[in-house]
């Protein structure tokens, strides 16, 4: 069965595809085939959305971007609960 | 209606995940919205494909590679043939 899908909604007008396929190859880099696949989809409006499965897990209009180890953490808590991410886990 | 999907399959073992990114941010920089998506798929045992609406559109098995200019092109005309590529469109 393939593994959970990750979408990153960005912004065209804004210029966010180089942060979206940033965090894309971020995640993919810490879960590789932990993931079904990261769907880069492009937007308009400001969007930097991030939905695992058809479920919301991140919105820039509401919290600001993403730094990675958070947004890594919020992954893992769902998709793969005993991976240890490292420095990712050390609260600072 | 979303525009179409395109797919890159790209082989995790030998550390393809970067030459996919990097394709996937060439054709949402000439096509942006025009695709409804580009997701990036992690596979194992060589894999590098592309799938269009589930066409293979190209195997790095059977063809190596791709060149970006010729994938635009492959690309543009199936989802927007009336494209000017500019310099990928001239003949070398």
């Amino acid at each position: 069965m393939p593994g959970p899908r990750l979408e990153i909604e960005y912004c065209t007008q804004c210029r966010w595809l180089l942060r979206a396929a940033w965090t894309a190859q971020e995640l993919l880099t810490t879960f590789t085939t932990t993931l079904g696949e990261v769907a880069l989809v492009p937007g308009t409006g400001g969007v930097f959305e991030i939905r695992l499965d058809g479920e919301p897990i991140w919105s820039r209009k509401a919290q600001g971007f993403p730094e990675l180890p958070e947004l890594k953490r919020l992954v893992r808590d769902r998709i793969a609960p005993d991976l240890d991410l490292g420095h990712s886990d050390r609260r600072h």
